[in-house]
């Protein structure tokens, strides 16, 4: 039953040689996902944004940037190689490349280390570990070009591990419904507006996407018991909603641990009632993005059962 | 400069139908050291033990046992197999293998899983983990058979990461001793009485086996910033010593967290001073054991610096 939910993730911000990424004919992006080994579900579209559900997380396509993501033992790297060797290594502004941390990384078809071997073989860039090796951490590449990100130009992303309570319970179940699971995790009133795109996997998992301008969110579940995930992405700026979308997440899901990363966040090193920060980084990178890590864990100690194998 | 100091290990116990294990010839134990990848540097004996040094770690021989430890890319789970072909499948009383958390799983020659698959082909046994994947756990296969240890058959593992301080600034200098160290680390108040073996390795890593009467101690520290470990295991009893011997390890070595693993431990869910138990797991088996497993942090939030790659 063990899937690795945790996510790699890729964003590609092109420059203004390159075409309208959006302008790109379908076989284009069917070549990108499947350098992952991974299918495109189905899709949604606005005036600002194609989102594609996968069947390994989702894919976002702005006029001038893409952002995926891809769970299991995908081959992210490889869709960012097919990127610079179809738009060519001039057209590309910036690129990051993360892996988040990762139940079994002996069970990836490669390690961070050798996929920064591989993109260096296309373009130049720094690479970086935030967090020990024995706890969570989280690996980071990214370009050296001279791209300067806007101070708006803000990503929120929340990793859940070890879910609890009774959403898990439900994801957990025989039987779910899309709308169930929905309501369950409030999604209408902490993304309000956003056209969705859902999809519930056979024997259990769950992604959504949501699209709202040039706004997007998206949010992966893998409920599976002794190695649940849930990552819930987000370009809105989490300081001005109405609700506090990321406290509220934890609140319903009640992961044993989890971390934050951000870019140009407004919320990074915020607290969490009953959570622990065990660690924390800031990294500012010349390219005008500072990139936060933080780790936190329930505030209490665990008594664990011990897991037969 | 990486180099995985955590350790496998694996203690073995015979019945009657066995040889005396010390009776064995320098063939038998050659074979058995590199059946895991190492080779005996030295060794030092008494009237109830033989304590080996290794390139990788410890191998202890009693006339009923063993207790091997090995660290690196070594294979154990092979000494473990030459063993029981060696004195056959019903010459062993009991056998117990151990996976402590490492920094790079992806690493090691095998997984747990390979391993306990391996076992199984030569002996019957169970296999747990204890603790969560994604944070520090520890895994054991332990046989099936009928043996019924004694409640003072004890031992106590206390395994350090990322040290911190004057004395891991020493072992991380240019320049180290032997009598330094084994100063530094107060051996002679904390193993009042031992017979000790130390070797200093190049460029660095520092090992000593104590054997006192049919007690031992081993110590063996990788200091490797970023992936520095230290581990410090002992059949004496820790709850009756003058000094509380992993207390005063603990602060003399500063590390941002350790775990206990204990066998039949008097010490187990001690805490520490300005350490949080994160988690803890005691596990009961049949043959006789309770096996105690517990995770320690720092009582801080740690902030942390970006490593480049």
């Amino acid at each position: 039953m063990f899937f690795e939910g945790s996510e790699k993730k890729l964003e590609i911000i092109v420059n203004e040689s390159a075409p309208k990424l959006r302008s790109l004919d379908r076989t284009f992006w069917l070549g990108l996902v499947a350098a992952s080994n991974a299918d495109i579900l189905s899709s949604i579209s606005n005036e600002y944004c194609d989102a594609y559900l996968l069947s390994e997380s989702s894919l976002f396509v702005w006029d001038d940037r893409i952002v995926m993501l891809t769970c299991g033992a995908s081959t992210l790297v490889e869709s960012a190689c097919y990127c610079i060797d179809h738009l060519s290594e001039q057209a590309i502004a910036y690129i990051c490349y993360q892996r988040k941390n990762e139940y079994y990384a002996h069970l990836q078809a490669t390690s961070f280390t050798d996929d920064v071997f591989r993109l260096r073989q296309f373009i130049a860039g720094q690479a970086y570990r935030m967090g020990h090796l024995d706890s969570h951490h989280h690996y980071i590449f990214s370009t050296d070009k001279d791209y300067q990100a806007s101070q708006l130009d803000t990503t929120n992303e929340l990793l859940m591990y070890h879910i609890s309570g009774a959403v898990a319970d439900y994801l957990r179940g025989e039987q779910q419904s899309t709308i169930q699971i929905s309501q369950m995790l409030q999604l209408e009133q902490l993304f309000n507006g956003f056209s969705i795109d859902q999809y519930l996997f056979s024997p259990l998992g769950y992604s959504i996407n949501g699209i709202r301008g040039a706004e997007y969110f998206t949010i992966h579940i893998t409920p599976q018991e002794n190695s649940s995930y849930v990552s819930v992405e987000t370009n809105i700026d989490l300081s001005s909603t109405p609700v506090d979308v990321f406290a509220e997440l934890v609140r319903l899901l009640q992961p044993s641990s989890c971390d934050i990363i951000g870019f140009n966040s407004h919320i990074a090193n915020k607290p969490f009632l009953n959570y622990l920060c065990l660690s924390h980084c800031a990294m500012p990178i010349e390219q005008g993005f500072t990139i936060h890590f933080n780790h936190y864990q329930q505030d209490c100690s665990e008594l664990l059962s011990p897991t037969l194998l």
